[in-house]
């Protein structure tokens, strides 16, 4: 029996958006009051090819849009730039602003911040969603104070350019802020193939699989004499990051804070 | 540079107590000043073939080795019946117990308790010294509340008599605190082959694989839609418990509670 | 440089139809002549909506087709009545068949064996064609030459409604033919919860694990003392299935045998 | 009912020498006629403290163990110098030599094989006992021709020195046999921490994880559109080469051949 929370999206056509709708169609005490979008103004939802079957209206205004509608929560799923513009607004108005994205820049979350804090307004930025693989992050925090040796295997499909991914250098930073700086492995090891022993951050080793057929999946194993543990993400598909916005909608509600990760949410 | 902490050990000859004794050897902060065993009387551990060379005298009289040992912590690897009695003379002097036991009853956790509190002396009982397996407990009951859908698999060699393990038990037991009770699975699921869902928990499945060439692991796995989050521990070696009681020592070192369960000394 | 390969296909706008229609579009040895529909006569691939740009004709009339098309493989992905009537004109046609389904019955498999000998045409029908679970399948009936203690683990999605899978009874099924009849596990083993040990077949046991998150996977482990070999398979997309159907293109090219299941084409 | 077959052992003090010894006590069907040792002329194997229970005979000086003793095979346990000696003498007695070495040098090989055939006495040499390991790699080598996208992960415990294992770089090697060469990954992809992606043999990625806790273990993974195949092999005690000890044996006798490697009495 949770109370309805009245929702706002802005970027309703977009791969992220077309799924957040769909998980606020499903969700009992969700209740889309209206979108924000480049195009389509006086439309609603349901009128557009391949969206859910919402009332919900759309305005091409974002000024006008907080104005009118009665919104608990604002989701953005548009892009850094548009997606402060609309978070200032949404603040102003008191609308609690739940936004994905890790392109903010250090000034542009300070600013948030302040302006939250001045109009007493909670809000969620996130720039990850998949709840498993905050969790993942979050746990490899813990263990790292146990299991100070740790390696961390990530494993992606072959059209990814860049290695080791963003998630793997984040976990690697979060554990260095934990445990005591170790070259790990033995003094004298040696690699008779250069870069067998993969990259390192801080003494950990990070290993970066490439091929067809996965997807995007990680795991941060621990070692010490007589025990090994380990934490593992798989991600298939990008529904996955729906409980994360989910969460974040029922979370911001509870706080009038500027939180910054989901994992801050989490007990 | 920690401080020295001096332990007594009750059980030095038994396959968990000569690895403890392995333990404090190498740990620099760890100084054993003395043992009890049933046997051996006046002897000290480096006169016993197959211990370390350490200098700590053997007492048979337990009420004599704690009047005499200058002890901070008392390790128990006895048994049950044998480390109650212990524990109780170690609480009346006032040296801290460390206990590493499931067996005792409600009243014998009950009268401890009391008598910690009476004493002002803390002590730590651990049913599972492997802080791997505990950190995988806690961890699970931590996911269960973001993934109420999970399933365990435990892997064991095949001279393992009773299935599902205690540890997954335990475990499906510690999800179940947090979490709505649900049945999992499609609700017309059905069996084509008896047990091929495995054991139910609270609706959550066990799977129990007994095969030589395991020793002990055990997977945790969660899954929502598109990620699937997994907690796995392996076990290889009774070594695996002495980091657990290594810890249990520093930390009972810091509290006058009575604390039941490793988890409980984690941050 | 191999030869090119003229390929007619009946069931183009199915999933796998259409898959297959990539495939082929991205394989330079391989040119499309023609298709096979209950409708459309007349149009071209590229004529409708969501297909590649291909120029070949439909028809609907299949004795038409075999007549009128210049082609060396036909591949069926209809359904099994439908493929059943195709394959045995396109041997009449003298056209190697590459047949993709599980629903032939036994006569019906013994009329095209025998019509494939009678017509000299090769012809490969393969319940599966996952190259992966067909090497999983054919790796695991060697290995337990050897290793003789076995359990399967498949893990599907919860929409999933029968426990165990068919690729898991299949596995079993394939590994009884090459060992010895044996209760595996201790004499002396008991669930103190019933179900723990998963399905039995021929003493082999079995797990189904059902959690969102999964599409499929299965894993068949091996143990003996002192090692385990594990073999598994992970399946995230239907274009899995596209490698075996080309395999099988190819490799029908080189045969006038009746071939069933993909495992006897490879070395 | 098999016929029993008499054995010889060189090196029954030895690590492996013993666990051969619990091996040969417990099948019913190998009987042992004596051993080779430097030590203990004239003892028996029973004599010697931590050695089952069993008369065998020992003799230091090979010439006349060979002589006296009426063995159907020979394993030798002891290192490469004094196993070439041994096995020259074995195959000219017309006792058929199991040697785990692989210390020999191409030359011995090539000499072992002429008096092996001029002899017509079967020997088989094997560099690694363990048939799961060989069973990956065999695996290994059939996939890779239908998954030429191939990554190797191998993990040891903190005090290995070298990196990647030998094995990692044999199961590469054996690869390379079976594919054409292709550099793997995207064409554009770049590391942004060196050594991320691994080192490389003929395109193949090969990682090598360090971490207490760890025995020996390796997982060689193929991925291809839509799908992964994953082969494991996982070793945790030395027992696991007596399998492979024990499967030698029964096939020396079947053959008058001479064999390199386990993989080649496998069918």
């Amino acid at each position: 029996m949770a109370e309805t929370i009245n929702v706002m999206l802005a970027g309703p056509r977009g791969k992220m958006g077309t799924e957040a709708l769909k998980m606020i169609e499903t969700t009992d005490h969700f209740n889309l009051v209206g979108c924000i979008d480049r195009k389509y103004n006086g439309k609603t939802i349901k009128d557009l090819e391949g969206l859910p079957s919402l009332d919900a209206l759309i305005y091409t205004d974002p000024e006008e849009a907080f104005e009118r509608l009665n919104a608990d929560v604002f989701i953005d799923l548009t892009n850094p730039e548009t997606g402060f513009k609309h978070t200032k607004i949404a603040l102003h108005n008191h609308i609690r602003p739940v936004i994905g994205t890790s392109g903010f820049s250090e000034e542009q979350l300070d600013e948030l911040k302040q302006l939250s804090q001045t109009q007493q307004t909670g809000i969620v930025i996130a720039p990850n969603f998949a709840i498993g693989a905050v969790l993942m992050m979050r746990f490899s925090q813990m263990a790292a104070k146990h299991f100070p040796n740790v390696e961390i295997i990530e494993k992606h499909h072959d059209e990814k350019l860049d290695a080791p991914s963003g998630t793997a250098v984040k976990t690697a930073q979060l554990i260095k802020e934990v445990r005591e700086s170790k070259k790990q492995g033995h003094p004298d090891e040696h690699e008779t193939l250069d870069g067998a022993r993969g990259a390192t951050v801080d003494g950990m080793h990070i290993h970066s699989v490439r091929l067809p057929g996965f997807i995007a999946q990680q795991e941060v194993i621990f070692g010490q004499s007589g025990q090994t543990l380990t934490i593992q993400h798989n991600s298939t598909d990008r529904q996955s990051f729906m409980s994360g916005v989910k969460f974040a909608v029922e979370e911001v509600m509870k706080t009038d804070q500027f939180v910054y990760g989901l994992e801050n949410l989490m007990e």
